[in-house]
């Protein structure tokens, strides 16, 4: 705020003045934040989703962050000589696609991303699904050979309302641990849906690469400001919801089990968080009880 | 934030963003704000004064205010038919006229901030100095007789300190209790200045009815920005300092064995609280160790 | 104790021994005390319940006072010139009979009060039922045009169980804040029930002009000790209970069913409150469930 | 305080309230009480001990009991055909005295004193100086062969403020324990001592067979209120203090490194304690810095 | 672990690591083990013992210890000349038979293992089953006149919860205390098993003079591992549980509610405390659920 | 413990109360394990590490780790073609190295680590030294141009201690973070032995290739057992400290400010941590105070 007339300044601290209500009506929720996708390709949506996270911390909220990372990880292995397969969309695990995805995942991004958040002043500790085992995990039952993906068996949250207990932002790789000491690859969203349950967040949001379930899928103009869970499936069945959106969809209705709400953000906008909290309306699309 | 295009949202998104560092700089701090004067005379200037300290309670300060009310109490004992004599500026303060006093600070204005404040979201509670012996006052030692002014022999910050502590901002009336039971009414800048030095407050912050301490006395854009504490008696000995900025000037200097800032901020501005907290440059004259 | 026999002093401390029972029995105990009426207008009987508070205090329960103050604010409001109109016993209180009820009651009595108790060795707190939002008022329904007579819509108890987990006494004067910021004037036998069933207080007492409820109104010493909750309909029919005391009885029985016991006490018999606490037949009239 | 008239009653709320000062003078404070000797022989004196240790706890006064038991250990040593001996008036110890000595100090008198305690509505726990290592002892050095009577080499006083910080009495048999395993009999007096001074103790009392120390040893009237810690020595010097006063009166000079005040009062008095505690000039003789 | 070559030193290495998920399994838990019999006769066992309850506070496990004492309090009476009678085994306890019973449990048996626990590195703690009321007895009803055998009324568990909670193993011996002040004397298996009850101990531990419940008690390696809580009745019937085991095996049934496990252990053999908690199978009997 | 005969067992009951002496001397103590070379490199000799680990949790003992993993980032490097340049030992660290240390370090090595110590019973997290900006780094100040090598500037312990209060073994892979957002790469040694100071650990466990200091360097079995800090200098003088043990034991000897004892242990001995806690000689070299 320098060099400004007082004239700037004073309107500049209405706008602080008008935020507060949406301050009180956060403070002390946990959010959880799925993030992936465009909103983590261009450094200026990182630092916007960035700072954003992080004025969130300072105005009380009690931000999670759970990233995924799947381009970078095939990336890694196209450096390395190693071949990729995908079945249904789903990256087939073997052990060089674990052990890439692990030093992608716990490695590259989650520490840019801590980085980022602690050097925006907020205090941010990155950890993977396999510490304090917040994800124990087991291989994924399906009949595609998948290797080592795996599904969420069981959430211990104790780790993340101890980091957030004492100020601190977990940032969550997906990685989970087997009974038997074997790295699972975790389907992010996923992870994200079952943390936010357990630790009963107040909101869930998918930071993602669409403004929203669209009512025409062809007009982005057509976002849906509000679903009701039970208007989920009758939309799938009329095809408005489709494609990848429909297990993201249903896994918000399961979420309204333990959160109050979940988010469809579109990531490519800056500070849509902002948006999102610091609205009446919000913007994107949320799915409600 | 209703009805506003997305680019102007997306702007004070901005705003609140830029608003971070100040956040992060001020919150659990300890700030006490002595008001009274002109900020206290319109309902437009309540309404930023309340709204200011609103905000930062919501952003994690911890504000204790405290109030004066010089001309109310006058005008009640006009309405009552009482005699109203002043020595050197000071009330002469006998059974009436404490009593007087005693209904106005502790009952209608003390009242009114405390609405003001837990409608604007706030969580604030009034007290009377009496309350918790919050101050032990005595008979102010002086030639003339001033009756029940009184004098701060000790401060009991205890309930203070329980009520920030519990999320509470105390908004205290100046009055004080004597060994014998007697109630003495304080001086409500010396009861600010006694209180901050108790609670080793990060900032006391005069709310007055001048732009602040100026160099030029005739020209309101001639502030000084800071000063440092070694300087306030020579500027006193040039008579840059004169008149009643003498005994606040020095209050300041002596705060500042607890406290790190003294601020003299027009009242008389809006958002003049905000204004300094959320600057560089701050406004108005800061005093400094 | 000074100057007395050694003898005189076993046979007090021999007092003090038969108190312990009674001392285990109320210790931690919440005890709402409504004081108003005779009990508040002579010094010696303010002295002898400041002194009970006190005492009770000292020994380990946990008080509440709730006072009113009706005939002052008259006397305040005549000596403005304001005319002062009441409707079936109830102050039509315009913009001016509300400001004198508020500089009365949080102003002159409540600071009376607790200079009085601070006095007296106990630790109390002055704060009226807007401090913290403790009353949630808003226009008492009725078709009297009443003005700004409040009736309690919630009560949030927080700045009550955090004085008194701190060691102090609330005092508080019965003013309630409307959402809109409006101060409603509250009846203080009504603040004192609702309080006293939000707090789950073990008893609360009235210190009222009676000596009780009796049987036969025209003799003093026909004292009813123990009326069962659901006895005081059918007293009410009977017309054994009439006039003033059926809301009173009626608030009584209805406090039941969050307090153990509802006292109705001489307030103009000395020591009233530690009679009813230290003896097994206590005085005045106890309703029980 | 039954079928007693209402004058006699309020003439007792009036003693109640007579001795509020000196509660609130006394809560919240640790007294140590050294208690054997007379007050320990006659049912009526050790109803009137423990009635008032149970009133200190009552009101907020944490008491601390030693107690010692010489007779009864050569009575049952001699119902058991064990011959004892002395030297300097102190036992000689050997395994049988030993085992005397636990028997009727840890087994008969702490559960006399803990059953009594707990009868008259105190909550107190009995423990010798073994538990928690309390007292670790060894071996008293003297020319004379004394066996197990143990000196004091260290006190860890936990389980003294476990138990007071939780509402309990402690009642301490003065056994201590050696490194090696060996129990050692300790000087009761000496226990309570050390214990006084590791737990900072505001009050040392030595309840014991005399009014105080003399003036006059012949005139039980020459009792001497106070005295100052530096009058010991010369005191001792010009005779005063003689006999096995000489060792209390020198322990309780050493005790004001750490307690504020030690006193020698009458055991044989009904109510000496509470008569000390609830009177000015107190009873007895203190010893202060 | 001296002069040992680095091979053994290795190999008691891996003895630790073996024991790592039975510590995980046990720690925290609460352990009620009664002493008595057998295991209380040689100084080796009681070392054994001793040494296995500080292993077990020192890896996390929290136990308590209630201790009988039968055959030493006859020998005393016998030694003090006084009679002793038994009816159905249980000792007819007049005042000298209390006395005898009081000074050798709580005098010389507790502070024996007080003794020895805190000199074997554990932190112990020894009482009564009167302090903090533990036990509030009452004369056991019978027809035969038992004289002071008491039964437990309630329990009140506060002084086990604040020892255990604060490091201490209470070390109890069995007496009760009646609402008159009465000292009783308590069976010490029916006060470790109401003990076990309330504190809802993980475990109950007999540590008895037989292996276990024998499927032929001839055949001391008839031990049965394992009894299902509704197989107890049907083998009383059977008469493969019979005599004294009868109303132990009732009292483990009964246990059940609070506790997963009741063992019941051969206190002749050194370590079966560790063994039981140590191994997969355990030793002796445990009944369950 | 399965299928051996009870001798066995007894025999091994022994060995855990032979231990207790030394779980007592360790417990609640911080330790920090700087794990690294040839501890790290068979699978083997990591299950011992991190059941040792596991074990010294287990029993009470608060472990932190800091692992390096030069050779691994290396083979990566080489893997993707980079090509790696050494100076004076240290790694020229640019933007592709650095990425290859953060995702062997962070990725790989951590979640390895974190899972074998979550698979055996421990409860572990792993963090990289930016989490909670636990390393503050900036660019090593040499001649040689290093890249992003980073000195630790300050620790922020507050996550180590929150991990740790909170019952988790904190891994650490050594990345710091630059005040503007820049990653470095720290040497593990530097790192723990920053940490260790921070966090005033115990101790501080160096797991090295060699057997300790050897006081002939040809001759593995000249282990000096203990080495006084002031002895370091001169043993360097004299050149029996030589090469890489130059900079480890001048950093041992100033990290005993804040540590009682710095071990250098040999990694490639299986258990060494458990012998070194478990013995009174220990194992390796000692550097005291």
């Amino acid at each position: 705020m320098k060099d400004l007339s007082l004239d700037v300044l004073i309107e500049r601290a209405e706008v602080l003045i008008e935020a507060m209500p949406y301050i009180r009506k956060h403070r002390d929720g946990l959010v959880v934040i799925k993030y992936g996708g465009a909103a983590m390709t261009t450094p200026e949506l990182k630092q916007a989703v960035v700072k954003d996270v992080a004025m969130m911390q300072m105005i009380g909220i009690l931000p999670i962050m759970v990233h995924g990372g799947g381009k970078e990880i095939t990336e890694l292995q196209n450096r390395l000589g190693e071949k990729t397969t995908f079945i249904d969309g789903q990256r087939v695990t073997d052990t060089a696609a674990l052990d890439a995805a692990e030093m992608i995942l716990s490695g590259r991004l989650n520490g840019e991303l801590v980085a980022a958040l602690n050097t925006s002043g907020a205090r941010a500790v990155g950890i993977s699904g396999k510490g304090g085992t917040l994800l124990r995990a087991r291989a994924l039952k399906t009949d595609a050979g998948l290797g080592f993906v795996g599904e969420v068996e069981q959430v211990d949250a104790t780790i993340l309302n101890v980091l957030t207990g004492n100020g601190f932002i977990p940032v969550v790789s997906p990685l989970g641990l087997g009974a038997d000491g074997q790295t699972y690859n975790i389907n992010a969203d996923t992870a994200a849906l079952r943390i936010a349950t357990e630790v009963k967040a107040r909101k869930l949001i998918f930071l993602s690469d669409i403004p929203g379930i669209l009512r025409d899928r062809d007009d982005p103009g057509s976002v849906i400001g509000t679903i009701r869970r039970d208007e989920v499936e009758p939309m799938i069945a009329e095809g408005i919801i489709q494609g990848g959106m429909i297990p993201k969809a249903r896994a918000a209705a399961s979420a309204l089990d333990a959160c109050e709400k979940v988010h469809i953000l579109d990531g490519r906008r800056p500070h849509s968080l902002l948006l999102e909290l610091f609205t009446d309306e919000g913007i994107g699309t949320q799915i409600v009880r």
